[in-house]
C-alpha cells in the first residue's frame, strides 16, 4: 500500500547486498516483517525474502499469494506449501548458498531449527541501520502522518476539561485519528490525569478530570504505513498548582535544549545529556527514568535510540522523538515530546502543536 | 485489568513449577508477555518474570513501577536501574542458580546475551501449554468478546449492501466493537468481496460491493484482554452464482463436519481432516489452502492449531475456531468461522450468529 517507487526498493536492496561482504555471507534471510516491508512493499504478515548475491526471492504461503503478487515488482515469489523454515532451507541447498546472514531478531527456537546443518551468520540491524536514514518519501509519509494526529487533536482539544473521563477522550481521540484517514492507530493513545500522569505508560482509565489535574496525552498518526508519535501536557487550573508549574517549565526547557543540540554528527547520548541536564541540575533528576527519545518510521520505535547508554552518531534524515519528562508519585508527570528530522544544518521539528503551558479553566 | 481472582494466577504458577524437575531446572525466565499477563495480571508491556522454586520475582523497569505495584499481587517487584538483561543475569548469580529455563520464544539476539556464563535450558510452550486449556472465568471473558463482536455486527449488518464500500463496512464495524467495549480489536476488521475475497488475508480496500460479489467479513471482539474471532460469508444477489452458492453449501458442510468432530481425546489432524474431507471430495482441496483452526484466548493465534500436520489431542475446556474455506481465484472465497468450547460429551460453539446463506437483494 506504500506508494513508494519500485525504484527505491532496489536502492534499498543494493545497499543491503554491499554489506554481504564485510559479513562474509552470500546470502541473507530477511524475517523481520517491517523490514520485508521496506524491501519489498508487501504489507502482509507473514514472509520471508532470501536475497542471494544476485537472486530476489520472495517467499510466502497460500494465503498471500494474491497480495504478494499484487504489491511486489522485482521479486521472485514462491509459495511454500509446507512450513516455511523448510522453504528456507530447501532454498539454502537450491541456491548453493556458502554461509547465510540472518537477522538476530528471530527467536531462538527459529534459529535452532535454521542452523540444523546450515552454516548460519547472525547480523544484528543490518536493515534497521537502513531504515534510520529516511528518504524523501518517508519523510512526506511521516509529515502526514503528524499532521493527521495533530488534527485529530485540535478538534478533540475543546472537550478537554475538568469533568471528563481520560477514556472518553482517548476513544475521541481515536476516532479522530481514523477519520482523518489513519488505517493503524500506533499505539493505544494515552491520556493520564492527576496521580495517574505520573505513570509514563499510563493506559486511560475511568478516572475523571479533577481541578489542577496535570493531564499527558500521548498520541500519534499513521500514514501508509509510517507512524507519527506526540505528547503534550496540560494543567486544569487549580490549587497549589505552582509545583506542576515549575516542572511543567523545566520539561520544556529540558525539551527545547535537545531539539537545539540536534545535528548531523553529534552523538545521541550528548542530545539526551543536554535535555537531562536541565532536569538534573534542578534536582529532579530521578524522576526522568526513561530516554530522551527514539527513532520512528515503520515502526513506532526504532533506531536511533536517544538515550544515555547509547553512543550513536546523528546523521542527517533521520527522523526520532525528543521527549523528556519528569514523574513525581501521587502529584503528576510532565512529558513533552516532538519528532525532528535532521537536517544538514539542525533539525526540522517536524510536529507543530504548542508548546506553551496552556491552564484549563 | 483482568478481573481474575487472585488464586487463579498461583494456582497458574504451581502448575509451571511442577514442570522444573522434568526440565531439570531450578529457574524459570518468562519473557513473552501474554505469559507474563497470564501469570500475574500486568498489562504494561515490559517486565520479565524471575520464578525459582520458591521466589517469585518480578522485573520491570521505572515506567511501568507505579502500575505493576497496582496491577500484581504477591511477587516481589524489583525495578531494572539498566538493561533487563543485565537484571536476568544478576538474579541468576544472586539466586544460586544451576540451570535456568528459558521461552524459545526469545530473540536469538536475547538469548546470546544471556547464554554468556549462564547454564541454560530451552523450553517449548510451557506456558503456552497450559493457556490452552481455560478456566471458566477466561471462558466467561471469550464469550463476552464473542458477545460483543456479535451485536456489533448485528448493528452493521443492515448497512451491508450493493455499492457499499469494503472499508466502510470495517471501519463502522470497528466502531461498534470500541462502543461495545473492547479496548483493542485484536485484527484489522477483513471485509473481502467479489475477487478479493478469494485471498483469505485480505485488507478492506476501496472497492464496493457489487452485484454477484461473495463477501468476507473476519473479525473480533475483545473483553479484558481476551479475544473472539469470527467469520461469515455474504452474497450479493447476482447473475451467475451457482458456483458461489455451492462453495459457500460445501464450506457450510465442512464447518458443520468438523464441529461434530470435536470432543476430548480426538485428534486435531482428525478435526482437521473431517472438514478437509468435505472439500477434497468435492474436488476442491488445492482451494482450502490453511488450517482448519487455532486456539484463542489472550492472543488471536494460540494453541492447539488445528491443521493436517499437528497432532495433538484435544481436551476439555480448550477453545479454538474452526474456519474452512475455499478461495476460487478470479471469482471469490468462502470462509465460515466459528468459535468451539470442548465440553467433556463433544463441544459447545461460542459463536451464535446464522450460517445458513444470506442472499442479499
Amino acid at each position: 500500500m506504500i506508494n513508494l517507487p519500485v525504484t527505491h526498493y532496489f536502492t534499498r536492496l543494493t545497499l543491503l547486498r554491499e554489506s554481504f561482504k564485510r559479513k562474509g555471507i552470500d546470502g541473507f534471510l530477511v524475517t523481520e516483517i517491517h523490514n520485508i516491508r521496506y524491501l519489498t512493499g508487501f504489507t502482509g504478515s507473514l514472509a520471508f525474502l532470501f536475497i542471494t548475491k544476485k537472486e530476489n526471492i520472495f517467499v510466502t504461503d497460500f494465503r498471500y499469494q494474491e497480495q504478494a503478487e499484487k504489491e511486489i515488482l522485482g521479486w521472485n515469489i514462491h509459495i511454500a506449501r509446507g512450513e516455511m523454515i523448510k522453504a528456507a532451507k530447501n532454498l539454502y541447498r537450491k541456491m548453493g548458498i556458502k554461509r547465510l546472514g540472518f537477522e538476530s531478531s528471530v527467536s531462538y527456537e527459529f534459529f535452532r531449527k535454521l542452523s540444523e546443518n546450515l552454516n548460519l551468520k547472525a547480523c544484528k540491524g543490518l536493515i534497521e541501520k537502513l531504515r534510520e536514514i529516511k528518504e524523501a518519501d518517508e519523510i512526506n509519509l511521516i509529515k502526514e502522518a503528524a499532521s493527521r494526529a495533530e488534527t485529530a487533536f485540535q478538534e478533540v482539544r475543546p472537550y478537554i476539561r475538568e469533568g471528563i473521563k481520560e477514556k472518553a477522550i482517548a476513544c475521541r481521540l481515536e476516532e479522530g485519528l481514523k477519520k482523518r484517514g489513519c488505517r493503524h492507530i500506533p499505539f493505544e493513545v494515552i491520556v493520564a490525569s492527576g496521580p495517574n500522569s505520573a505513570m509514563p505508560h499510563a493506559r486511560p482509565t475511568e478516572k475523571k478530570l479533577n481541578k489542577g489535574d496535570l493531564v499527558i496525552i500521548d498520541w500519534g498518526g499513521e500514514a501508509d504505513g509510517y507512524f507519527s508519535d506526540m505528547t503534550r501536557t496540560l494543567l486544569i487550573e487549580g490549587k497549589n498548582i505552582n509545583k506542576k508549574k515549575e516542572i511543567y517549565q523545566l520539561v520544556l526547557e529540558a525539551n527545547n535544549r535537545a531539539i537545539a543540540h540536534v545535528s548531523p554528527g553529534i552523538e545521541s547520548s550528548k542530545v539526551d545529556g543536554s535535555a537531562r541536564d536541565v532536569i538534573n541540575k534542578a534536582g529532579y533528576g530521578k524522576f526522568f527514568g526513561h530516554g530522551t527519545g527514539h527513532g520512528i518510521g515503520l515502526q513506532v520505535h526504532e533506531l536511533p535510540r536517544i538515550t544515555r547508554n547509547v553512543k550513536e552518531v546523528i546523521k542527517e534524515n533521520m527522523v526520532f522523538t525528543i521527549e523528556p519528562g519528569i514523574y513525581l508519585p501521587g502529584i503528576g508527570g510532565v512529558r513533552i515530546e516532538d519528532m525532528v528530522l535532521v537536517k544538514s544544518d539542525g533539525s526540522e521539528v517536524l510536529t507543530r502543536l504548542p508548546k506553551k503551558l496552556e491552564i484549563i479553566r
